[in-house]
């Protein structure tokens, strides 16, 4: 906007207007920021002194617990989410959406003999894992390092448990891509030997971390390929078994009763504060309701969806009065088929709303970082560089605005247009609970959790006040 | 250096060489940058596969434990890292400090009549605290929130308990700047009521946390003032206080057996890589050896000094030849009178060392988020601009370069010109351990802390490579 008034003004040439006009812009410009400077500063003081995400959360976690797609924990999840959230937002609502419930079953076992001796691993199901025969699966491990190792061995995996073994690479500084180098062999491990007749597959954990927590986690099956069970082995026990591999050949007998379900009805829990002045714009915020089954699922999503309800309970204690409708959705489903993501995309669509941006977190609430960009191409480099205008205000506060980021739920909405942004947080410790036993609240420290809430609310407001 | 040879150039105007000099000092520019980068690359990926300070802290918590100045645990953390540092460092040496040695008694212990419950609070004495008459003392407290008060008040608080209840203020984003905030209360309080006849003071413990612990942390008496005795209590009880004070005047009970001891010998730890080229100049790396006596001192600082033993391990095993002398420095007595810290500059400035660059880890082993600098006013904005031209080899493994910042045992070496760096990590969670029974093994993560090894063994290779 300042670059268009410039433009006109030199092309009248009348110096001392010129002057007085860049006098004029630079006081607009420095009292914006100061007024922004202030308005962003009482949002942190409001959360880090009063924010009540932290005992939210304690509720989701404790109360309500596991919210595995399909679960009776999920709908529960939905009652407790409703009930809160029409406390301080002036509409609530459900959207059903359909996903598959599978359920972990009552026997999951994973035997391997090392020399003499059968060791019982740490193991868990990966997702939709069906279930072996009643008398298990025995036979030869055979470790690969990647799906292309098998597809070059392929009928030489025919009749063996094949053993997916690359680790996160530790080397990569943001957790998030080292998950991202190494999940393959998670979702596309059983599909991939079972091409070629392989009975089962055992994965690697996927972590950064050397412990004995088995990793669950999302296993796609193809339907033109016969499902073998699949079932996640701790990094300690991966290794040894890597180990005594080097030495002899290792038999490993598994057991599983996990089983498919059918098909259910989630809901995905939408909750707004209409704009005052664009109501038909949106700015969407959102987390996943969804979690595994083995813990509380506090760092993936509780904190995300902890997070977006102290957006929403922050905006309407401050009487923030938003120019556009920002909209708090509770994603159903993400960890196991995003049907919750794609639905919200579709109905959006569906309905021809205007999304202005689209603002995610599911990387944990640890300390934040800064937010991560991401767009459809053609607008893409102008609402980037509005936000990225938004960095003076926010580096106060130890946020950045990077180029390249986003989020699973929200992605589906790309081709309608909104900017996706994801909440950037001190990742290292994440894939400590990722998807373990270990995931639950208290490895949630309340003042990160504040810092997530009042840097997402800080960012809604400076959208909302300046668009993108 | 390229700013010179250019004006060179520039004043010839033979625009043939002028630009064949700047495509070459592009291409010399870029080349070391990209070496740089390729060379921290190599120092990140040894120490995030390799790296053995998280063991190497483990038995500075486990077997040596807590390292109160004066005491024999601070005399076995002497040995246990000289030995360590001999076995990959050219020179390890010691040299003595003088230090004060107190002693934590088998009694302390606080009540509070609150209505007509005798409560006992979560407490902890402060270092240096002077103990009560065996009989206790008794007596009704009057609660304040500065020293200020105190002063004000003036002989109001004769005969009282002083109850010092100003919080850490949760709206300062940086911790340690919170920290600094308060902690005057704890430093002078006793010192500052004692001067008005007060019997005793309690100090809200210096924490952003709400929880039951107690925070100890020196107290510094003044020769010319009765010296009183001084406890800190956990922010609970310390609230429950302030509420029940709101009702009626609320009694206390002090026992405390503490005491001075007396003088003692301690020890700075010394260990050098010699540098190749010009062994005088000296790069000075440290943390502080000693720790409070309530736990094992793992964030408070054996992560400094874990850090510090890990930079002199990578040097070493990575066979990196310096051009200066790389020094690592294990500080005696940094938490109750800096005479390590005192002792070191001194024995510098005797024999008349030239140190270019001092870095200190003293702020948890936490996420690495950057180095903030100080130093002598002549040499500081040179120095720092040196140093700021390597964050763009540092940024992509998130570290930055702040103005501002430096280090306790690290100060006193500012008259003679050395660059003061102190780590920055991501302090968010450091003051719910600090001084507390909670700072133990348990609350270091392997990850984070070799993300610390790392960024200091890079920037101590890039100031050794391009001087400063």
């Amino acid at each position: 906007m300042y670059l268009m008034l410039l433009t006109v003004v030199v092309r009248n040439s009348k110096s001392v207007l010129l002057t007085s006009l860049f006098v004029l812009l630079f006081n607009i410009s420095f009292s914006q920021t100061e007024n922004d400077a202030l308005e962003v500063k009482k949002i942190y003081n409001e959360v880090l002194l009063n924010g009540e995400s932290y005992y939210w959360l304690e509720k989701l976690c404790k109360d309500v617990g596991p919210r595995l797609t399909g679960s009776e924990g999920y709908d529960k999840a939905v009652k407790y989410a409703v009930e809160s959230l029409e406390g301080f937002c002036d509409t609530v609502f459900t959207q059903a959406v359909e996903v598959n419930y599978w359920q972990r079953g009552n026997r999951e076992e994973v035997f391997a003999w090392i020399g003499k001796e059968k060791i019982k691993l740490r193991s868990t199901s990966l997702g939709n894992c069906v279930s072996t025969p009643i008398e298990g699966i025995q036979g030869e491990i055979i470790e690969v390092f990647s799906l292309d190792e098998v597809n070059e061995l392929g009928d030489k995996v025919k009749g063996k448990i094949v053993f997916f073994n690359r680790p996160m690479d530790p080397t990569i500084i943001n957790t998030g891509a080292g998950y991202g180098g190494a999940v393959d062999q998670r979702v596309f491990g059983a599909a991939t030997a079972g091409k070629y007749g392989a009975r089962a597959v055992l994965v690697r954990s996927v972590t950064t971390s050397l412990d004995t927590f088995a990793h669950t986690g999302t296993n796609m099956y193809i339907d033109t390929i016969p499902a073998i069970p699949a079932m996640a082995i701790s990094t300690v026990d991966a290794n040894m078994l890597s180990e005594a591999l080097k030495k002899e050949p290792v038999k490993v007998q598994l057991f599983n009763t996990s089983k498919m379900v059918g098909k259910r009805t989630n809901h995905n829990v939408i909750a707004e504060l209409r704009g005052k002045v664009s109501p038909d714009t949106i700015i969407v915020i959102g987390g996943h309701l969804d979690s595994w089954d083995l813990a509380q699922g506090a760092h993936d999503d509780g904190t995300g969806c902890a997070h977006m309800v102290g957006v929403m309970q922050t905006l309407h204690k401050m009487k923030i009065d938003t120019r556009y409708t920002v909209r708090c959705v509770l994603f159903a489903n993400e960890e196991n088929g995003l049907a919750g993501g794609t639905g919200y995309a579709q109905r959006s669509e569906k309905l021809n709303e205007k999304h202005i941006a689209a603002i995610e977190s599911d990387g944990g609430g640890f300390s934040p970082r800064g937010f991560g960009c991401a767009g459809r191409e053609d607008i893409f480099r102008p609402y980037f560089a509005s936000l990225k205008s938004f960095e003076d205000v926010l580096h106060p506060f130890g946020i950045s605005i990077d180029n390249g980021g986003g989020g699973a739920d929200i992605g589906p909405l790309k081709p309608q247009g909104p900017l996706l942004i994801g909440l950037q947080v001190d990742n290292q410790r994440y894939f400590d609970y990722h998807h373990t036993k270990q995931d639950t609240f208290d490895k949630v420290n309340k003042r990160q959790l504040d810092l997530g809430v009042a840097a997402i609310t800080s960012l809604v407001y400076l959208i909302d006040k300046h668009g993108l």
